[in-house]
């Protein structure tokens, strides 16, 4: 099952792999050393993820719209509340808040909750931006109010900015890769095959079909929503997607930004940098080695037709994990998600070099053990 | 109309007075001087405000609805959304929320909205605590789910102290001064006649005829529940109490936390108390002028039944303002509110001095003439 990949001929700072645009990626990097971020977690729910085989984010798809409210109850509660354990994937394997929540615990960094849009409140507190769930990408009428809800998310990022040296923005939201590849078409980037997956199997097939309905429902074609974010959103993108990029508007105007995730990140970054160019000298890339070393999708493929911002990676390797449900992220399972890597980042940049990749695993082992179990 | 008084034999510093527990205030406010707060406006709604004759917290009483989220649309957009102009006494005197508003923009400070339970969301993001509104406390049955909302309070309470060298918690909620007195007797604190109002004409009557209904209709007495604050709170409170004091519980076991408002206080310290006294030493009440020199109720008479919390006022004076909106505030018009005075006091210890009385006013008056006009 294990096929582990190195990823070569890269610079790295302590546990941390400097993948694009290395000489910004490290100034961006300084500037975080020993500095206090928050991290925010948003969340939301598309019906896209209940598309048999579209998301792993969930046993069932059923189950996904449990997912996002389960992910942020583990990580300010360090456990789930709203179900039984934690988030798994069809095969078993548990949501990377596991590791979000072992980096903040470790390096104490405190957790805010933002909601674009849920099927399922977390027993948690979260921010509430006045959005809705979202619905299947394949009608063409995706999500509801996505001005109001940057609107309310800028605010939000503004004040937020002022109370940390820096944020650190993680999603939770399944089918979140076919969204994401749906803005990514309808703003002309093309990200076909390039879009990650929570499984080892990328269903590339499934979610082009599925971005190429909702297109093809609103006679739109490839580029043809390139300066109309929000119009691209609420077509063909999800409730998490106004939020996560209303916060980084607000925000990075004024403090640094690590937008934490996978590919997705494309998409908030082809929507940030369409409401405001200025932001993005102020933004990075923060996610896993698994997805740099990700031979079904392509990171750096969809950053740079977008933007020259940089791209840091987290070197967690679990290979040699006592737990299969860890190993397993190795094969190219999960790999990301819930800021899994940007929290790793912002954890080692926090404790000037006394958390590491080996002090991570063995903090995300104990909590696997008490969360998951022995296996 | 003007009857004003002077607050005698009080030590200040700069124009902050210490009202009670001079030297803990003393001691306290200089741990304030020159660090970055945060403001947390917590709000809620209870349907004890649409008793006739008990709120001046809204032109009518149905319109109280809408007083907590304009009040907040106040403090994060600086103006109102959901209601034309801003909130007025039946007799058209504004919000105490330009106070607030006009302190924290002088002196940049981040600001947070928590809603223990809405009629009206407002149009800026807030943290929602899962409450409910409130119904009318002479009922016997006002809150719902008041444990609930405690906790999530103290999640984000812990979260926020992170984030701020200490916390201003303010509140907005119509009727919360009948609430207050509910609590405060159902608990055991002698509260008849002492607690405050936003109309000069305190119907203190009205008041204890209200909360005597609800404790009787649960056959409850005087100090009944003094060791049960959240049954006192389902019973006889408001759904803003469990949001404010889960922030205060969360947040000053680790930072100093300014408690922003007048004699609900009384109501808000006692639950504390009664949840965790060793947070006690590291909170203050902060005030405006306008609540120690009003002689139709008695803030030290209840808190010093309580606690032994310093009282700090901020030393506004609106007698020579130009507006007479403002100057009704010496004449015991809505005195306090959304934490007003405890963002004045907040702004005054940020600035190191810059920030004075006579600054803020103008400020305020700025602010009050582009909002409400020039009467």
């Amino acid at each position: 099952m294990i096929n582990r990949c190195k990823v070569k001929n890269v610079k790295k700072i302590s546990d941390i792999i400097l993948f694009h645009e290395e000489t910004r990626g490290e100034a961006f990097l300084r500037q975080l050393e020993g500095k206090n971020p928050l991290f925010v977690c948003t969340i939301g729910n598309t019906e896209t993820a209940k598309i048999p085989g579209i998301s792993a984010a969930g046993k069932y798809p059923e189950l996904t719209d449990y997912t996002p409210p389960a992910d942020v109850e583990l990580l300010l509660l360090g456990k789930c509340k709203c179900i039984q354990g934690v988030p798994v994937t069809p095969d078993g394997i548990p949501t990377p808040a596991i590791i979000t929540m072992s980096a903040l615990k470790l390096a104490n960094i405190p957790a805010l909750v933002a909601s674009g849009g849920l099927k399922v409140n977390p027993h948690v507190p979260f921010l509430d931006l006045g959005g809705k769930p979202g619905k299947d990408i394949s009608t063409g009428k995706a999500v509801d109010n996505v001005k109001g809800v940057v609107q309310k998310a800028i605010i939000a990022g503004e004040n937020l900015a002022k109370t940390a040296d820096y944020l650190v923005i993680g999603e939770s939201i399944p089918g979140g890769t076919t969204t994401a590849l749906g803005i990514l078409l309808a703003m002309g980037v093309d990200a076909e095959g390039k879009v990650s997956s929570s499984m080892p199997g990328n269903p590339h097939k499934l979610k082009i079909k599925t971005v190429e309905a909702g297109l093809k429902a609103l006679g739109v074609k490839f580029g043809a929503l390139a300066s109309e974010p929000l119009k691209a959103i609420s077509c063909v993108g999800d409730p998490m997607m106004p939020a996560f990029a209303g916060l980084v508007l607000g925000a990075a105007d004024k403090i640094p930004v690590l937008m934490a995730g996978g590919t997705q990140m494309g998409a908030i970054l082809a929507v940030v940098k369409a409401l405001n160019t200025d932001v993005l000298d102020n933004v990075a890339i923060g996610t896993t080695r698994w997805i740099l070393i990700d031979k079904t999708a392509d990171l750096k493929g969809i950053i740079t037709q977008i933007a020259d911002v940089p791209i840091l990676a987290a070197d967690l390797d679990f290979s040699r994990s006592k737990f299969e449900g860890l190993r397993a992220y190795e094969a190219g399972v999960v790999k990301e998600g819930v800021g899994a890597g940007g929290a790793a980042i912002a954890a080692m940049a926090k404790s000037a070099g006394s958390i590491t990749k080996d002090t991570l695993l063995r903090e995300i082992e104990k909590n696997y053990e008490q969360l998951v179990g022995s296996k």
